[in-house]
């Protein structure tokens, strides 16, 4: 084929490739996920990535449906690509209603689309990973999405995170007592740049959006500005919301969990109410939340979600309030890349065997299959080079270990055993069936942070 | 909202949700696929579901090209939905040359799209489960290919099974020495439906398309009905394919294939050479393989593959021979439900702990997280309702076991533990931090298959 014939190999605007030095951190960070939501009962479902159009369209707001990768397909039907896992998750529970337990306790790891503007630094395609509590209004339910958030960062190997919560209720008994009931869209929108423009140009679009008055927004960016313990702010707030049943029932909410995640053992200083945490999304209507790592707020929350009232209500009469959250993956990788906590290795396998003897192929062939039938992780280099040229590779890839052996090695029945990290190396028996190799292997790798997430 | 406004909540054709139940199942499968190929040194890739249209079009021949999911994006670009992981491999390892490392070894988990007629039974969405050796022309890539082959099914729990390989190059020679050697595309298509439509219709077909005479059809049939052992068959094959370099080659290939396999310990009987196989895609050069359930071989192979000579020969004028295969999830998925092989739990949590008095919520809460501080998966109903309720709850959903704890077991610092498969109860004390409680779980879960796969 001539070159002019050829295609030029690219991806779209806005979509990437993951190379195995980022997919292995990435496949290990969604196999703790899910390791944490199994430890809680959620079970995983999967939804299409295509759903017919009037499933999706006018489900996110304005910008989402501009947003919306459509066409028709080739049955002349109008379809989209999700664009997040929360509408096909409606969808989901009014479709299979009589299947599913109640409470569904679900989660769902996959794909999204959305025709972002990418000089934001956005991707047109990324991975949703939530979770959520379906068919309980429950303070339980709004305890455990907590507790599972907690559980989350600690077992992605984070300490120093705070989980900010807050409940609607607070901002629309608050707005009750102001007579601003019926504005409380515009207000959540505006609080909700709180930290991105600062509470100057949020009094200015409350005055504007809601028509509040001076001493109105006063009171409402209050809510930002309340210190101290968490009891302490509760107090402030009961009296903020006095009169409002919705606020009073808002706070006794707020003290429940904060019990809650007490007696469940999640340290106090790891949840702050915050009371001006708005959540943009119109949907929720009861506890929100979002977690920020203590030592990068500026990337934003890292797992938000909150408590809905009525989530399938598009598509069925019957009500399905629910909780949830959603971890931010590519946040998340992108902290512990800043924070050098990302281990960069380019194999999931510790070990590697050097193949230098075309004659003693069956020999290389039996030692390999005998250490992974220990469980390790091998590779056999599939060509007889020059061994420079191969240890090269193997610490070019990063393998913690190379298995060194050529004619003179099998006839006595040894090997050398090469430590990459530390360049030492000694020679190791191979009968009977490579025990001992496997044990020193074995101890090797345990004595040092593993090379891979496996 | 009003009935007539809602949405009907449905699939579209040719798609499906996955139901925790099936899902589980897939998951855990998926894991199994993942553990067996790091463990041979493959990495993970990922690449995005969307391409530029000129990357996927024409790649997969006609049919392929009907089913492609197409349309103009934002940009007015036309793009696709990939139809295979291969493709996009290509693709990947033309546009990341500079960065791979050779061999470069990837595993590729993820949906493919295609418009396929859905009368035939077939999905417009699936997931493949791709694995290759790029950059080697080595026999040790395909010993190696062929022990994950046995290694999955193994891993997967399946013993009776037989991975059948030919290689390309066999039928080459044979056709080569009978002077049909501009013939094998037709040749091979139509031996590749000897399964489905019977040595007579092969004959029709290939007496047809290739031109081929009654002795000629005579002599490539007899490929298909070869017996005795491997050893017998590729002596066989030796005398058909004299004379032709390409035959020879392949017989000699074939030899150290299955020495090797037999070095790395792969039991002969799992292995059956099968000089009729041809494996539909043109793109193979060099071995081919399927592998075939003892019990159910009509459902067809669950792994497939072999040796292509020239991957990435449309996007780069560098040379990228490899070879690889796909294991089938969803047939795999099918067989173990035939063969009775699928748990099917509703439930990755193996413990229930029922909540019926809600003064003694924050010792529910207590209990459940020093459960899961032990790593054990455990859901906390979410209501203070009727106990029986909580348990006939329990019972459907699929959970092992049953904590049960109101007032006067708190206050006796016990808890009931009821078996709900063996129908048994017991009364196990609660302090200090549930350690009795937790040991006697464990052993219960240890004497039995576990509920869930994790």
């Amino acid at each position: 084929m001539s070159g002019s014939e050829r295609i030029q190999p690219r991806t779209l605007k806005g979509f990437r490739d993951y190379l195995p030095e980022v997919m292995m951190p990435r496949e290990h960070l969604m196999e703790i996920a899910r390791q944490v939501y199994r430890r809680y009962g959620f079970s995983p479902i999967d939804t299409p990535a295509l759903e017919y159009l009037e499933i999706l369209a006018g489900k996110g707001g304005e910008e989402t449906d501009k947003q919306l990768y459509r066409f028709q397909d080739h049955g002349g039907r109008w379809v989209g690509l999700r664009f997040d896992l929360t509408v096909p998750l409606a969808r989901f529970v009014a479709q299979h209603a009589a299947q599913l337990p109640v409470p569904f306790k679900r989660y769902h790891i996959g794909p999204v689309w959305r025709g972002e503007n990418t000089q934001r630094g956005r991707y047109r395609e990324f991975v949703q990973c939530d979770f959520d509590i379906i068919g309980t209004r429950s303070a339980v339910a709004d305890i455990e999405t907590l507790q599972v958030v907690y559980d989350l960062m600690l077992a992605l190997g984070f300490q120093q995170f705070t989980i900010r919560v807050n409940h609607r209720g607070i901002l629309s008994g608050l707005l009750e007592r102001l007579g601003l009931a019926d504005r409380q869209t515009a207000v959540l929108r505006a609080l909700d740049k709180l930290d991105k423009i600062g509470p100057g140009r949020v009094a200015e679009e409350i005055t504007q959006a809601a028509g509040a008055s001076a001493e109105q927004v006063q009171q409402i960016l209050a809510l930002g500005e309340m210190t101290g313990s968490n009891e302490g702010i509760l107090n402030q707030a009961e009296a903020l919301v006095v009169g409002s049943s919705a606020g009073q029932e808002a706070v006794a909410r707020l003290r429940e969990v904060l019990a809650g995640l007490e007696a469940a053992g999640v340290p106090g200083e790891r949840v702050r109410l915050h009371l001006a945490l708005a959540r943009g999304l119109d949907y929720y209507t009861g506890m929100v939340f979002e977690t920020l790592l203590d030592q990068l707020p500026e990337i934003g929350s890292v797992c938000s979600g909150g408590r809905y009232d009525n989530l399938a209500g598009l598509y069925t009469s019957q009500d399905w309030p629910g909780v949830g959250g959603s971890l931010g993956l590519d946040r998340l990788l992108a902290a512990m890349e800043a924070l050098d906590r990302l281990q960069k290795v380019g194999t999931p396998a510790p070990v590697f065997i050097a193949y230098f003897d075309p004659q003693r192929l069956a020999d290389y062939l039996r030692l390999a299959a005998s250490l992974r039938r220990a469980g390790l992780g091998v590779e056999l280099y599939p060509e007889p080079k020059k061994l420079s040229q191969q240890l090269k590779y193997a610490d070019r890839r990063g393998f913690r270990l190379a298995v060194i052996a050529g004619s003179e090695e099998f006839a006595a029945s040894v090997c050398q055993l090469k430590d990459l990290c530390r360049q030492s190396q000694q020679t190791v028996p191979l009968e009977p069936d490579a025990h001992s190799l496997i044990q020193t292997i074995r101890q090797i790798l345990s004595e040092s942070p593993p090379t891979n997430p496996t």
